[in-house]
């Protein structure tokens, strides 16, 4: 029958230990998670900022639906885009720089927007080799060729742009790479943008709300201007604390998405509350508070560098919430992580195919919701397994 | 420059009248909407049950706010799987009488993971050409062949299954049409994927909620089983009320899905205040409440109809809450539009691409929030604008 091959490839990574298996969490989304009854000490949210159980972004999510309904209904452009989508856009537009915004429910879906609605057959996209999934399966649906350069390669990829016969060209890269915590050269590649007449799509999943005054971004932090050929990506669900995600740019390329993407055309809108949500997030994003939680996110990621320093662990060059721990092989890291959870903590293996082969890592993940105590309690169970062999 | 192309593009189908627009809604989802200050009587939203806006479903999502925060803060399979996920699969499963069901935050995600999860390069999918535009970029990103078959025509189909070498089979069907209204044939093409060993993908969206017994969807409305190649989808963003998606299966399907499928992996969750919403409107989908919603509902569509029997006005055969009227011409269906509005009146007005060359129409759409009274303006409107020329 047509389910016996996936039902024979089930039992084999079953056997082989391969099945990825989700863990239900009775707690909100931090630190602090309860899993089967049991507190574990979590390193594994994207949640950086602590937004997510944050009681004051709640009571907007919470004031939200008592105004709004739990539903949008439609389309946005049919009728469901409600006053609060719209107060979002204006303020994400605002706070990136850039002349105008448009939301979605997930950055999935936002770049699976982004991509074929400037390019398609006979142009040409040039993709970091890490970039997100998300961005892989955007540049298929675009039927554009794809053009892949080593992680962070700018040689490589200035000498693909010289050679490329393509009518439109498009940059593809995440700000901050989710596995492996390091940069984009955005300054670089904008240049390269520049000199070929390409488009400069940046996801910034990982550097939105984190990076830059008040944490507008990589983009920010780096400097770039708002150019017309850069589309910033942002995701809502991280940093943000909430869910959904964004697209900015000047105002026409925002109207070009809105006319052409199909996927923001042929998607019920979100919660109109979650919108709402959102606003209350960004509110604490710009503040004092907001600096205060990065300011303290900066403390906890040299803590834990300083204290794994001239341990065998061997940490990625990263200055972001994002700091893996390379551990190579792939029975090597699940044994180490189970020997964290043994002790409490819950620090993700993550292995090939989301990392190449040969680089499982912990994926250590901080955010402002954790103290120093906190990372201190890392260091020191890392200490009390055997670490691998260099 | 590169984006000069758009800008030329954009300036094109402004001065030929195709831009898009949006109507930003000072007012919840419902047929009494408020757009730049101006009550509307509107007939666009999919919000068929009347939900969005009810205050059960929207206190369950504040309750959920206090009690889970806002965010979920990382994907299912890290640390995003919190507990109100959990028990709305377990829901959605044992309402739909799968064996198991994974929720997503779209239903454009959910139809991207089903099908490259399914088949791929060698296999074939076997599509309506009517089908929505995520089934259509869901085969498109699988790399599976695209045999798309005209509008519920099973014999073509037969010929088409009977003819195929390809290695793996799947005929890809919406169970109601979005922009028609009708059903497809599920009996006819649940025999087919029994005699040619297919999977059945069903894109649920207009019809769970609505149709069967408690609402339980278009497969339980035809009596069709909980058939190991079957994989339901349904929405929860229409008749339930909120936002999101699931696919509901057997055991190894959607662990498989789980296993493999990108727009699950790769993707934060949604609020978990989302799902404590959607377990409160499931509660009333099930409930008598719902029962009378959907009453009410099929009350409106017959009323409908006769208002409209015997008049120039073009109904498309539906038993569901979309009735388009079909105008035919682009412009003629603007002015059919425009004439209503005059009146207080919001139906939209679905011209090509969307809808095939000549069969621009008028989408209404009905909701249990409708008053007969609501659909008799929507008559005495239609009778004092110029009928198109039959």
């Amino acid at each position: 029958m047509i389910w016996d091959d996936l039902d024979l490839e089930l039992a084999k990574r079953r056997d082989q230990g391969l099945l990825r298996t989700r863990r239900t969490l009775q707690s909100p989304a931090g630190p602090h998670a309860i899993v089967d009854g049991r507190p574990l000490l979590a390193f594994c949210s994207n949640d950086y900022l602590g937004l997510a159980a944050d009681p004051a972004v709640a009571a907007a999510l919470a004031d939200g639906a008592r105004h709004w309904g739990a539903g949008s209904g439609a389309s946005h452009l049919v009728s469901g885009h409600l006053e609060p989508f719209q107060q979002l856009e204006a303020r994400l537009a605002a706070f990136t720089g850039f002349a105008r915004a448009l939301t979605f429910s997930t950055g999935y879906m936002a770049n699976l927007a982004i991509v074929p609605s400037l390019v398609g057959r006979g142009d040409a996209v040039f993709a970091d080799k890490l970039n997100h999934a998300s961005l892989i399966d955007a540049v298929q649906l675009s039927r554009a060729d794809h053009v892949r350069y080593p992680h962070n390669d700018v040689a490589t990829l200035e000498r693909l742009l010289e050679n490329s016969t393509a009518r439109k060209k498009l940059i593809l890269t995440d700000a901050v790479f989710s596995m492996d915590g390091d940069l984009a050269p955005l300054t670089e590649l904008f240049a390269l943008a520049e000199r070929f007449d390409a488009w400069l799509v940046v996801d910034d999943a990982h550097g939105f709300g984190v990076l830059g005054p008040q944490g507008r971004g990589s983009l920010a932090h780096l400097g770039l201007p708002a150019s017309p050929r850069i589309l910033l990506m942002g995701t809502l669900g991280k940093a943000a604390g909430v869910s959904g995600a964004f697209v900015a740019g000047t105002e026409s390329v925002i109207e070009w998405l809105l006319q052409t993407a199909r996927p923001y055309i042929f998607t019920t809108a979100a919660s109109p509350a979650v919108a709402c949500a959102l606003l209350a997030s960004l509110d604490t994003l710009a503040s004092p508070d907001g600096d205060t939680r990065r300011a303290h996110l900066q403390a906890l990621i040299a803590r834990l560098r300083a204290g794994l320093a001239g341990t065998p662990w061997r940490l990625l060059h990263s200055d972001t919430a994002i700091q893996p721990i390379v551990v190579g092989d792939n029975h090597a890291v699940l044994a180490v992580a189970q020997g964290l959870l043994d002790q409490g903590l819950w620090v993700p293996a993550i292995r090939p195919p989301t990392v190449p082969a040969g680089s499982a890592r912990l994926r250590v993940s901080l955010s402002a919701a954790h103290t120093l105590d906190d990372v201190d309690r890392l260091t020191t169970a890392l200490a009390a397994v055997a670490a691998p062999a260099p």
